[in-house]
Protein backbone atom coordinates (compact mmCIF):
# COMPACT_ATOMS: atom_id res chain seq x y z
CA UNK A 1 0.00 0.00 0.00
CA UNK A 2 2.79 2.57 0.17
CA UNK A 3 2.19 5.25 -2.22
CA UNK A 4 5.29 7.04 -3.67
CA UNK A 5 3.56 10.16 -5.03
CA UNK A 6 6.67 12.03 -7.31
CA UNK A 7 6.62 15.61 -8.22
CA UNK A 8 9.59 16.93 -10.66
CA UNK A 9 10.89 13.11 -11.67
CA UNK A 10 9.73 12.31 -14.83
CA UNK A 11 8.04 9.23 -15.02
CA UNK A 12 10.20 7.73 -17.55
CA UNK A 13 13.15 8.27 -15.37
CA UNK A 14 10.72 6.69 -12.95
CA UNK A 15 10.55 3.58 -14.88
CA UNK A 16 14.00 2.66 -15.02
CA UNK A 17 14.82 2.27 -11.28
CA UNK A 18 11.01 1.31 -10.86
CA UNK A 19 11.39 -2.60 -10.77
CA UNK A 20 14.57 -2.74 -8.30
CA UNK A 21 13.11 -0.08 -5.78
CA UNK A 22 9.90 -1.68 -5.82
CA UNK A 23 11.85 -5.28 -4.23
CA UNK A 24 13.85 -3.42 -2.00
CA UNK A 25 11.10 -1.60 -0.70
CA UNK A 26 9.09 -5.08 -0.27
CA UNK A 27 11.77 -6.62 1.36
CA UNK A 28 12.22 -3.53 3.72
CA UNK A 29 8.41 -3.09 4.46
CA UNK A 30 8.17 -7.15 4.91
CA UNK A 31 5.20 -7.28 2.30
CA UNK A 32 4.60 -8.22 -1.38
CA UNK A 33 5.71 -6.07 -4.26
CA UNK A 34 2.21 -5.42 -5.92
CA UNK A 35 1.29 -3.37 -2.89
CA UNK A 36 3.49 -0.30 -3.82
CA UNK A 37 1.96 2.43 -6.33
CA UNK A 38 4.12 4.95 -7.63
CA UNK A 39 2.12 8.25 -8.98
CA UNK A 40 3.83 10.65 -10.79
CA UNK A 41 2.00 13.71 -10.42
CA UNK A 42 1.28 16.58 -13.85
CA UNK A 43 3.20 19.54 -12.25
CA UNK A 44 4.18 23.08 -13.78
CA UNK A 45 6.32 24.68 -11.00
CA UNK A 46 7.08 28.56 -10.81
CA UNK A 47 9.52 30.81 -8.99
CA UNK A 48 10.87 34.51 -9.22
CA UNK A 49 8.26 35.05 -11.73
CA UNK A 50 9.25 32.07 -14.05
CA UNK A 51 7.99 28.60 -14.76
CA UNK A 52 11.34 26.32 -13.61
CA UNK A 53 12.13 22.55 -13.20
CA UNK A 54 10.17 21.31 -10.33
CA UNK A 55 12.06 20.37 -7.42
CA UNK A 56 12.58 16.18 -6.91
CA UNK A 57 10.23 15.43 -4.28
CA UNK A 58 8.53 12.45 -3.15
CA UNK A 59 5.56 12.02 -0.52
CA UNK A 60 5.76 8.73 0.66
CA UNK A 61 1.48 7.88 2.05
CA UNK A 62 1.62 4.53 4.08
CA UNK A 63 0.80 3.24 7.02
CA UNK A 64 3.23 4.13 10.09
CA UNK A 65 5.84 1.46 10.11
CA UNK A 66 8.42 2.83 12.74
CA UNK A 67 11.33 4.98 12.39
CA UNK A 68 13.98 2.13 11.56
CA UNK A 69 12.05 0.80 8.49
CA UNK A 70 11.41 5.03 7.42
CA UNK A 71 15.17 5.30 7.60
CA UNK A 72 16.14 1.87 5.49
CA UNK A 73 12.95 3.06 3.20
CA UNK A 74 14.70 6.36 2.59
CA UNK A 75 17.91 5.68 2.14
CA UNK A 76 16.79 2.90 -0.65
CA UNK A 77 14.04 5.57 -2.62
CA UNK A 78 17.18 8.40 -2.43
CA UNK A 79 20.00 5.74 -3.50
CA UNK A 80 17.98 4.95 -6.50
CA UNK A 81 17.11 8.36 -7.37
CA UNK A 82 20.69 9.73 -7.32
CA UNK A 83 21.19 6.55 -9.40
CA UNK A 84 19.75 8.92 -11.77
CA UNK A 85 21.98 11.46 -11.54
CA UNK A 86 19.30 13.50 -9.72
CA UNK A 87 21.62 15.22 -7.15
CA UNK A 88 18.86 16.18 -4.76
CA UNK A 89 15.57 14.98 -3.48
CA UNK A 90 13.71 15.59 -0.31
CA UNK A 91 10.92 13.39 1.22
CA UNK A 92 8.82 13.19 3.57
CA UNK A 93 6.89 10.38 4.97
CA UNK A 94 2.61 11.31 5.64
CA UNK A 95 0.70 8.27 7.06
CA UNK A 96 -2.78 6.73 6.31
CA UNK A 97 -5.03 6.38 9.86
CA UNK A 98 -6.10 2.51 9.46
CA UNK A 99 -10.11 3.01 10.50
CA UNK A 100 -9.55 6.16 7.20
CA UNK A 101 -9.06 3.72 4.69
CA UNK A 102 -11.38 1.42 2.60
CA UNK A 103 -11.49 -0.69 -0.23
CA UNK A 104 -14.21 -1.09 -2.11
CA UNK A 105 -16.56 0.81 -0.11
CA UNK A 106 -15.30 -1.31 2.95
CA UNK A 107 -13.08 -0.50 6.19
CA UNK A 108 -9.84 -2.06 5.25
CA UNK A 109 -9.06 -2.71 9.06
CA UNK A 110 -10.98 -3.35 11.88
CA UNK A 111 -9.10 -1.46 14.16
CA UNK A 112 -11.97 1.19 14.90
CA UNK A 113 -14.62 -1.10 15.40
CA UNK B 1 -15.87 20.96 1.87
CA UNK B 2 -15.21 17.80 1.30
CA UNK B 3 -12.70 17.61 -1.51
CA UNK B 4 -12.17 14.27 -3.71
CA UNK B 5 -8.77 14.21 -5.07
CA UNK B 6 -9.31 10.98 -7.63
CA UNK B 7 -6.34 9.17 -9.11
CA UNK B 8 -6.87 6.72 -11.77
CA UNK B 9 -10.03 7.57 -12.52
CA UNK B 10 -10.78 9.49 -15.51
CA UNK B 11 -12.42 13.13 -15.23
CA UNK B 12 -14.86 11.99 -17.79
CA UNK B 13 -16.02 9.00 -15.94
CA UNK B 14 -16.23 10.99 -13.11
CA UNK B 15 -18.53 13.44 -15.14
CA UNK B 16 -20.95 10.72 -15.64
CA UNK B 17 -21.43 10.23 -11.66
CA UNK B 18 -20.86 13.55 -10.57
CA UNK B 19 -24.29 14.50 -10.22
CA UNK B 20 -25.94 11.58 -8.63
CA UNK B 21 -22.78 10.83 -6.19
CA UNK B 22 -22.37 14.61 -4.78
CA UNK B 23 -26.02 14.61 -4.31
CA UNK B 24 -25.97 11.06 -1.86
CA UNK B 25 -22.72 12.89 -0.20
CA UNK B 26 -24.45 15.98 0.73
CA UNK B 27 -27.24 13.96 2.37
CA UNK B 28 -24.86 12.07 4.22
CA UNK B 29 -22.85 15.23 5.60
CA UNK B 30 -26.12 17.17 5.49
CA UNK B 31 -24.82 20.18 3.99
CA UNK B 32 -24.89 21.91 0.36
CA UNK B 33 -23.80 19.94 -2.88
CA UNK B 34 -22.11 23.35 -3.86
CA UNK B 35 -19.50 22.02 -0.32
CA UNK B 36 -17.93 19.67 -2.95
CA UNK B 37 -15.22 19.48 -5.04
CA UNK B 38 -14.05 16.72 -7.20
CA UNK B 39 -11.12 17.22 -8.71
CA UNK B 40 -9.11 14.30 -10.63
CA UNK B 41 -5.34 14.79 -10.48
CA UNK B 42 -3.15 14.19 -14.17
CA UNK B 43 -1.02 11.25 -12.88
CA UNK B 44 1.63 9.29 -14.95
CA UNK B 45 2.08 6.03 -12.88
CA UNK B 46 4.95 3.42 -13.19
CA UNK B 47 5.42 -0.31 -12.31
CA UNK B 48 8.01 -2.77 -13.34
CA UNK B 49 9.39 -0.25 -15.96
CA UNK B 50 6.59 0.34 -17.79
CA UNK B 51 4.01 3.04 -17.58
CA UNK B 52 1.27 1.58 -16.38
CA UNK B 53 -3.07 2.40 -15.72
CA UNK B 54 -2.98 4.14 -12.17
CA UNK B 55 -4.87 2.16 -9.75
CA UNK B 56 -7.81 3.99 -8.87
CA UNK B 57 -7.78 5.80 -5.70
CA UNK B 58 -9.35 8.38 -3.85
CA UNK B 59 -8.29 10.75 -1.31
CA UNK B 60 -11.47 12.47 0.63
CA UNK B 61 -9.88 15.74 2.07
CA UNK B 62 -12.49 17.21 4.47
CA UNK B 63 -12.81 17.85 8.43
CA UNK B 64 -13.21 15.10 10.76
CA UNK B 65 -17.16 13.74 10.77
CA UNK B 66 -16.58 10.72 12.38
CA UNK B 67 -16.89 6.60 11.61
CA UNK B 68 -20.79 6.40 10.80
CA UNK B 69 -20.43 9.21 8.25
CA UNK B 70 -17.46 7.89 7.35
CA UNK B 71 -18.38 4.52 6.59
CA UNK B 72 -21.53 5.61 4.38
CA UNK B 73 -19.67 7.96 2.85
CA UNK B 74 -16.96 5.53 1.78
CA UNK B 75 -19.72 3.05 0.50
CA UNK B 76 -21.60 6.12 -1.42
CA UNK B 77 -18.39 6.90 -3.68
CA UNK B 78 -17.34 3.30 -3.86
CA UNK B 79 -21.27 2.17 -5.24
CA UNK B 80 -21.01 4.87 -7.90
CA UNK B 81 -17.43 4.28 -8.99
CA UNK B 82 -18.57 0.28 -8.77
CA UNK B 83 -21.49 1.37 -11.81
CA UNK B 84 -18.30 2.83 -13.63
CA UNK B 85 -17.53 -0.61 -14.18
CA UNK B 86 -14.20 -0.17 -12.46
CA UNK B 87 -13.60 -3.16 -9.76
CA UNK B 88 -11.82 -1.66 -7.17
CA UNK B 89 -10.81 1.56 -5.80
CA UNK B 90 -9.29 2.83 -2.34
CA UNK B 91 -9.97 5.49 -1.03
CA UNK B 92 -8.33 7.20 1.97
CA UNK B 93 -10.26 10.03 4.52
CA UNK B 94 -7.78 12.72 5.28
CA UNK B 95 -8.54 15.85 7.81
CA UNK B 96 -7.76 19.73 7.65
CA UNK B 97 -7.74 21.01 10.92
CA UNK B 98 -10.32 23.49 11.44
CA UNK B 99 -7.82 26.24 12.76
CA UNK B 100 -5.38 25.69 9.98
CA UNK B 101 -8.45 26.34 7.18
CA UNK B 102 -8.29 30.04 5.30
CA UNK B 103 -10.76 31.61 3.02
CA UNK B 104 -9.53 34.75 1.48
CA UNK B 105 -6.84 34.91 3.76
CA UNK B 106 -9.34 34.60 6.96
CA UNK B 107 -9.40 31.40 9.02
CA UNK B 108 -13.12 30.03 8.52
CA UNK B 109 -13.34 28.80 12.36
CA UNK B 110 -12.77 30.20 15.45
CA UNK B 111 -11.96 27.14 17.22
CA UNK B 112 -8.36 28.24 17.35
CA UNK B 113 -9.17 31.66 18.76
CA UNK C 1 10.42 24.23 2.94
CA UNK C 2 6.85 25.69 2.95
CA UNK C 3 5.26 24.32 -0.63
CA UNK C 4 2.47 26.07 -2.10
CA UNK C 5 0.43 23.15 -3.66
CA UNK C 6 -1.73 25.18 -5.96
CA UNK C 7 -4.91 23.56 -7.59
CA UNK C 8 -7.25 25.89 -9.72
CA UNK C 9 -4.78 28.67 -10.44
CA UNK C 10 -3.05 28.69 -13.58
CA UNK C 11 0.87 28.68 -13.34
CA UNK C 12 0.99 31.61 -15.88
CA UNK C 13 -1.23 33.72 -13.21
CA UNK C 14 1.35 32.34 -10.17
CA UNK C 15 4.16 33.73 -12.19
CA UNK C 16 2.82 36.98 -12.21
CA UNK C 17 2.76 37.47 -8.27
CA UNK C 18 5.93 34.83 -7.33
CA UNK C 19 8.22 37.13 -6.43
CA UNK C 20 6.98 39.42 -4.82
CA UNK C 21 4.51 36.79 -2.80
CA UNK C 22 7.51 34.23 -1.85
CA UNK C 23 9.52 37.75 -0.45
CA UNK C 24 7.38 38.51 1.71
CA UNK C 25 6.70 35.18 3.21
CA UNK C 26 10.42 34.68 3.43
CA UNK C 27 9.91 37.75 5.47
CA UNK C 28 7.21 36.27 7.39
CA UNK C 29 8.93 32.63 7.77
CA UNK C 30 11.97 34.31 8.93
CA UNK C 31 14.05 32.10 5.85
CA UNK C 32 15.47 32.57 2.65
CA UNK C 33 13.38 32.34 -0.88
CA UNK C 34 15.12 29.15 -1.73
CA UNK C 35 13.13 27.37 0.69
CA UNK C 36 9.86 28.29 -0.80
CA UNK C 37 8.10 25.92 -3.40
CA UNK C 38 5.03 26.74 -5.49
CA UNK C 39 3.98 23.32 -7.66
CA UNK C 40 0.67 24.17 -9.79
CA UNK C 41 -0.85 20.75 -10.05
CA UNK C 42 -2.77 19.68 -13.51
CA UNK C 43 -6.16 18.70 -12.40
CA UNK C 44 -9.31 18.35 -14.31
CA UNK C 45 -12.25 19.27 -12.17
CA UNK C 46 -15.96 17.75 -12.80
CA UNK C 47 -19.41 18.91 -11.42
CA UNK C 48 -23.24 18.12 -12.49
CA UNK C 49 -21.81 15.80 -15.01
CA UNK C 50 -19.67 18.23 -16.55
CA UNK C 51 -16.01 19.33 -16.53
CA UNK C 52 -15.85 22.50 -14.69
CA UNK C 53 -13.29 25.31 -13.63
CA UNK C 54 -11.19 24.20 -10.81
CA UNK C 55 -12.12 26.36 -7.34
CA UNK C 56 -8.49 27.68 -6.07
CA UNK C 57 -7.04 26.07 -3.52
CA UNK C 58 -4.20 25.90 -2.33
CA UNK C 59 -2.22 23.55 0.18
CA UNK C 60 0.37 24.81 2.07
CA UNK C 61 2.57 21.65 3.54
CA UNK C 62 5.18 22.80 5.83
CA UNK C 63 6.77 22.57 9.35
CA UNK C 64 4.29 23.73 11.92
CA UNK C 65 5.22 27.58 12.69
CA UNK C 66 2.36 28.30 15.10
CA UNK C 67 -0.69 30.19 14.59
CA UNK C 68 0.53 33.60 14.56
CA UNK C 69 2.55 32.67 11.47
CA UNK C 70 -0.01 30.74 10.06
CA UNK C 71 -2.31 33.94 9.88
CA UNK C 72 -0.18 36.21 8.40
CA UNK C 73 1.23 33.50 5.68
CA UNK C 74 -2.33 33.14 4.43
CA UNK C 75 -3.37 36.72 4.62
CA UNK C 76 -0.32 37.10 2.40
CA UNK C 77 -0.45 34.76 -0.16
CA UNK C 78 -4.61 36.15 -0.53
CA UNK C 79 -3.91 39.32 -1.40
CA UNK C 80 -1.60 38.22 -3.74
CA UNK C 81 -4.29 35.72 -5.57
CA UNK C 82 -6.80 38.37 -5.13
CA UNK C 83 -4.40 41.11 -6.78
CA UNK C 84 -5.01 38.83 -9.78
CA UNK C 85 -7.95 39.33 -10.12
CA UNK C 86 -9.61 35.84 -8.25
CA UNK C 87 -12.24 36.49 -6.32
CA UNK C 88 -12.28 33.50 -3.83
CA UNK C 89 -9.53 31.11 -2.26
CA UNK C 90 -9.06 28.43 0.04
CA UNK C 91 -6.30 27.35 1.57
CA UNK C 92 -5.22 24.58 3.84
CA UNK C 93 -2.54 24.41 5.87
CA UNK C 94 -0.98 20.58 6.50
CA UNK C 95 2.34 19.86 8.53
CA UNK C 96 5.02 17.42 7.95
CA UNK C 97 6.33 15.41 10.76
CA UNK C 98 10.09 16.93 11.19
CA UNK C 99 10.95 13.01 11.82
CA UNK C 100 9.44 12.08 8.77
CA UNK C 101 11.19 14.53 6.56
CA UNK C 102 13.80 13.54 4.93
CA UNK C 103 16.83 15.27 2.37
CA UNK C 104 18.72 12.85 0.22
CA UNK C 105 18.20 9.72 2.61
CA UNK C 106 18.87 11.37 5.38
CA UNK C 107 16.33 12.55 8.34
CA UNK C 108 16.34 16.38 8.08
CA UNK C 109 16.07 17.08 11.63
CA UNK C 110 17.26 14.99 15.02
CA UNK C 111 13.92 15.18 17.25
CA UNK C 112 13.64 11.77 16.47
CA UNK C 113 17.15 10.42 17.61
Amino acid sequence: MPQLIVRGIAAEQMCKISESLVKELAEICECGTDNFVIDCLHVTSVFDGSVVETFPFIEIAWFERGLQTRDRFAKAVADHVKALGIPEVEMAFTTYREDSYYLNGERRFDSAE
